[in-house]
């Protein structure tokens, strides 16, 4: 089992779907992707928290095993997002952001986790991204995750950043923006051609796909029959996704394969409560179960 | 291998695309299904075309081995649709729809048909669907389609033939229309509720997924680098899917899940040229060998 840093925000969400509501929640996506892939190997954190979290908010990590020597508390308060999701929840329609501590956020690597194997730069500013990257040499696999935010707003420090990385987690939207062109398979191929080797494309409800080399992997969307809370499925989808491989050390294709269904897993599991809730009490039996489920949902010629 | 039997539109189409454009081109369900269905399984057309239906239009469906005694030809002119797709092509713009002969199509199945153990009931007025379904008594497995038009204005009529079929194909967003909900599983189960025990949604480019029982099999779409013409895709995509089921005569489970890959199959080749092209000129190989494709982009733990 080899070990696993994340680098991404910690905050408080406060969000609205048409299923209920949160106010002050424990979010982020370093806060999803550690919670969800801790049920897979060992997590280190990169981030930064302001002085409202308390002992309360650090269980959250602590007791899942989640190494937080890299969790800085800064003065001041912990980063804030407010939103709201509508119809179909595909998008969130942002109502406010509060950066607080993460303005001036320049992220620490531990000397402890510069031996980190499998390192997830969560969405954040490309050039921080890029920091963290660089200061971890010896990384296996460097997996990034962006935004239309910094697409839009920093292409080129973007650029830099993904060109350092192996692999990039990126939504279908943002894929086709990215890379300029609708259609998937060019446009994964246009991403490739800006360095990561491995693309991993989330389609919401539709599932994931792969483009390694001329491989081609889907897997299906977990058919829920009630989402809801869309916020953080993305990390939690990263977290079980970079938590296979960690756990497996293994960078086969039929690896590759099983960590884009064990993300599709724990995205599934993420959007059934608000926030971290579901994520908090999962038996590492229902993740297998549900991966089983995808199997049988996805194997013809049986 | 079993026979099987479609009754629906044979068209002249003119359509532009993103692509190119095409006038007068030979379409209309039955089209699509017939030739897509008949690399599979004999198939039996129920239809009606016009005068200005000649031989060299005919022989699109004799030289493929299509028995068209139940191919009618009246005094008049062949239906014809003129329509667009733009952008993402997910959608067609109709500009134009000339029912021509098809205003007062009666269809008659010949006796030589009556012992059709398969049946495709083609988007057409749901009681003239109704209408050949209650010819086929026999028949062990009869599916139909539907569109939007006939949801809106004929709500009871399409209640009563989809109580009397024993599956739909639909495109998914039909199928919340005809079902009122928006989550897919929900819409599904809605769906068997109404009479259908297996459901198949066309998802367009994100494939397609079958629900039988508490079965659920997703199929991906095929990440085809252009798609010309979207026009046909469904009932290619149908007659894929029933042509399997003819020719195997099976109706297991493991079956039905081939028989939604070889459907997609199909409309994968069916969109990558105008209008029936591209199903005019496969090899059976060319089938197997995208079957094997979809195997290879779909299965995991290998």
């Amino acid at each position: 089992m080899s070990s696993l840093l994340v680098v991404g925000s910690l905050a408080f969400d406060s969000g609205q779907t048409p299923y209920g509501k949160a106010e002050g929640i424990l979010g982020g996506s370093a806060s999803f992707f550690s919670v969800t892939a801790s049920y897979f190997a060992p997590v280190r954190v990169v981030g930064v928290v302001g002085e409202d979290f308390d002992t309360e908010h650090l269980q959250v990590f602590t007791s899942g095993s989640i190494d937080v020597e890299g969790l800085e508390q800064a003065p001041g308060r912990t980063f804030r997002w407010r939103g709201e999701y509508d119809g179909d929840m595909s998008e969130a329609q942002t109502l406010e952001t509060q950066l607080n501590v993460f303005e001036h956020f320049a992220p620490k690597v531990p000397s402890s986790y510069l031996d980190s194997q499998f390192v997830f730069l969560g969405n954040i500013d490309p050039p921080l991204q890029l920091h963290v990257r660089e200061q971890l040499p010896k990384a296996k696999l460097v997996a990034c995750d962006t935004m239309n935010y910094w697409i839009n707003r920093k292409p080129e420090e973007l650029r830099t950043t993904l060109a350092a990385v192996d692999l990039v987690v990126i939504n279908e939207v943002e894929a086709r923006m990215l890379s300029g062109t609708e259609n998937l398979r060019r446009a994964a191929r246009a991403i490739q051609d800006l360095g990561p080797r491995i693309v991993v494309i989330k389609r919401g409800e539709y599932g994931a796909c792969l483009f390694k080399d001329s491989t081609i992997f889907f897997a299906p969307g977990y058919p829920l029959e009630q989402v809801h809370d869309p916020t953080g499925a993305g990390d939690s989808f990263a977290g079980g996704f970079m938590g296979h491989l960690a756990r497996s050390a293994d960078l086969s294709e039929g690896s590759l394969r099983r960590a884009l269904v064990y993300g599709s897993v724990m995205a599934s599991f993420a959007v059934e409560e608000f926030g971290l809730g579901r994520l908090l009490r999962l038996a590492p039996e229902e993740i297998e179960a549900r991966f089983s489920e995808f199997k049988s949902m996805a194997h013809f010629d049986v």
